[in-house]
C-alpha cells in the first residue's frame, strides 16, 4: 500500500508542475491564487496518475498524456471547490476550503475557471491527433455532466430513507466513478489504444471508483477513530444513506435502525447499537463483498493489456482501494 | 431596429428547440428544470443567432452551426446563473432568478451542467470536421476563462474609484466581448471560413460586444426611466465604475463627482448634479463616440465577406447595438 502511495507521489511532481504552468496566466491575482490553492495544498493525485499510468500501460507516452492528466485533476478540484460551497465544508486537505478563504463568489469563479482551463488544455494537447483530443474531451465533458447529476441526486437523498440500492449505486457512479472512469479512458485514448481496450479501461476506472466509495462507507463503521481522523459511525449520526444503511433498512431490524438514522441527537450508545444491527444483519459484510467483487472485476479487465510494470501498477491501485484504512 | 429583433426572433425558435433536445436527458428532475428554466424564460438569443448568421455569411450551412450556436447560448446562460448568485440578483428575464427558485446549491450545479453540456455539444457536432470542432471548442473555452476573469475583475472594482480606462476596457472585453467574439468566430469556423475571415469575425464580435456594454453605460444616463425600466443614473447611485464615470473622474469637476459616487444615499438631485458634471466635461459624449467608433470598425471588418443577405444582417446587428434604447 505504501508502495502505491509512493508511486502516486512520484507522478504528482510532474502533474503539479504542469498545473502551476497552465494556471500561471490567470488574472486577477485573487482568482489565480484561489484557483491554484487546492493543488498546492496537495492531494493524492489518484485520477491524473491513473491517466498517465493507463496511457503508459497501453503503450503510449507519459509526455503526450501529461497535460490531459493535469486537466483531469483540475476537473476534480473544480468539483471539490463547488461541493464544499454546497456542503458548507470549511476544511479541505487539512486547510480552510477555498470559499472560507476567498468567499463564495470567488470560489464559484475559481471552480468555473479550472473547469474552462481543463477543456482548453485537453483540446490543445500536443503529440496526439485532433481525433484523440476530441474523444478525450467528449469523455471528460460526459463525466462532468454526470458529476453534476450525481451531486444533485446526493442532495436529493437528504431526508429520504427509502433510497433503493440501484439509486445509490447510480449516484456514486456519477459522483465518484464517472471521473475516475474518464481518467483511465482518457489515458487509454491519449495512449493510442484500440476501442476495445479504451472501453475496458473505462470499466476498470468505473469499478475501482465504486469500490472506492463503498470502502469509504465501510471505513466509517469498521475503522477506528484515530486512524480515520473522525468519530466512527458519523454517517449514521448524520442519517446519511450508504449502501450499508440501505441494506440494513431492508433487514428485520430496520425499525430501530430507521429511528437512529432519523434522530439528530444520537448518543454513542445509539451509534453502537446501529453498528450492531448492521453487523448482525450482514449489511457491513455485504458492502465489503460488493467492493471486493468490484475490485476483482476491475483486475480481470486488465488482462486485455500486455504485461508491463504499468499494468502491475494498475493491479496494485485496484487493491490499494480496499487496503487503505482512512 | 424592430427588423433586427424580428430576425433574432426567427432564429430563436430553432435554437430553443435544440437546447430543449440537448438538455432533455438530464436527471434528476430539479436539475433538469433549473437548467432549462432561463432558456424557456426567453432571451434575445443574440449570441447564438450571431453564430448562425456568421456561419451562413461565410458560406456555411445553418444546420452544421445549429448545435454549436445552442452551446454558445448555454455558456451565456451558465454565466448568467452564476453571476446572479454572486451579485444576489433576484430577477432575470422578468422572472425570479434560478437561485431564487431552486436555491444557490442547485443553481451552482445547473450552471455547471450547462457548461459541461455546451462543451459536449460542440465536440460532438456532426457535419463539421474534428479540426473544426476542436478549433471552435478552444475558442469557447478561451472565452469561458475570460468570462471568469472579467467577473473577478469587475468584483475587484467595487469600492475602487481609481480604475483606469484600460482596466475597464479589459474587464468589459472579458466579461461581455469575449463570448460575443467567440460566437462569431465559432460561426466562421463551423462555416468553413479561412483563417483571415475567422480572425476578422472574432474582431467584429469583440467590437460590437464592447459597443454593447458602453451603450449600456450610456443608456443608464441618457435614456428615460420609462424606457429603461429602472431609474436613470442607477450606476452612479451604486458607485459603479463605467467608462463615463472614469472619464468624469479625470475631469476638472472630479472632486464633487467622486463625493457623489462614494455616497450610498444620494438624492435624485445629487444624481442629477453628477449627470450634469458628466455632460459638461464631455464624458457622456466621449462614451457615445467610443461605442460609435467600435461599431464603425466592426462594420468595416465585414468588408472581407462576399455580399449576401447574411452580411447585411451582420451590418444591421452592429447598428442595432447603438440604436437600442433599453
Amino acid at each position: 500500500m505504501s508502495d502505491v502511495k509512493e508511486i502516486l507521489g512520484n507522478y504528482s511532481t510532474d502533474i503539479t508542475k504542469t498545473i502551476e504552468e497552465e494556471l500561471s496566466a490567470i488574472t486577477p491575482d485573487n482568482l489565480a491564487e484561489a484557483s491554484v490553492y487546492l493543488t498546492r495544498a496537495g492531494g493524492k493525485m489518484l485520477r491524473p496518475a491513473l491517466t498517465l499510468i493507463t496511457a503508459e500501460a497501453v503503450g503510449g507516452s507519459h509526455k503526450s498524456a501529461l497535460r490531459p492528466a493535469a486537466a483531469i485533476e483540475l476537473i476534480h478540484t473544480f468539483s471539490l471547490i463547488h461541493d464544499d460551497i454546497m456542503d458548507q465544508d470549511d476544511m479541505r486537505r487539512g486547510m480552510p476550503s477555498v470559499h472560507k478563504v476567498w468567499g463564495d463568489d470567488v470560489a464559484i469563479l475559481a471552480g468555473d475557471t479550472l473547469f474552462s482551463k481543463a477543456f482548453e488544455i485537453i483540446i490543445g494537447n500536443v503529440g496526439t491527433s485532433p481525433e484523440q483530443n476530441n474523444k478525450a474531451l467528449a469523455t471528460v465533458a460526459d463525466a462532468c455532466v454526470k458529476i453534476c447529476e450525481g451531486q444533485a441526486l446526493d442532495m436529493g437523498f437528504e431526508e429520504r430513507f427509502d433510497v433503493a440500492e440501484e439509486e445509490y449505486m447510480e449516484m456514486i457512479f456519477k459522483k465518484t466513478g464517472a471521473l475516475i472512469a474518464a481518467a483511465t479512458k482518457a489515458g487509454a485514448i491519449m495512449g493510442g489504444a484500440s476501442d476495445e481496450v479504451i472501453d475496458a479501461m473505462y470499466d476498470y476506472g468505473r469499478l475501482i471508483g465504486l469500490a472506492f466509495q463503498i470502502q469509504d462507507d465501510y471505513l466509517d463503521l469498521a475503522s477506528d477513530e484515530e486512524t480515520l481522523g473522525k468519530p466512527i459511525g458519523s454517517d449514521i449520526g448524520k442519517g446519511k444513506m450508504t449502501v450499508i444503511a440501505i441494506k440494513g433498512l431492508a433487514s428485520d431490524d430496520s425499525g430501530r435502525l430507521l429511528e437512529i438514522l432519523k434522530d439528530d441527537e444520537n448518543s454513542p450508545e445509539d451509534i453502537g447499537e446501529a453498528i450492531g444491527i448492521l453487523t448482525d444483519c450482514g449489511a457491513i459484510e455485504y458492502a465489503r463483498n460488493l467492493a471486493l467483487e468490484s475490485v476483482n472485476q476491475a483486475k480481470e479487465l486488465l488482462e486485455i493489456l500486455d504485461d508491463s510494470s504499468f499494468k502491475h501498477t494498475l493491479v496494485k491501485i485496484a487493491d490499494f482501494v480496499l487496503e487503505r484504512s482512512a
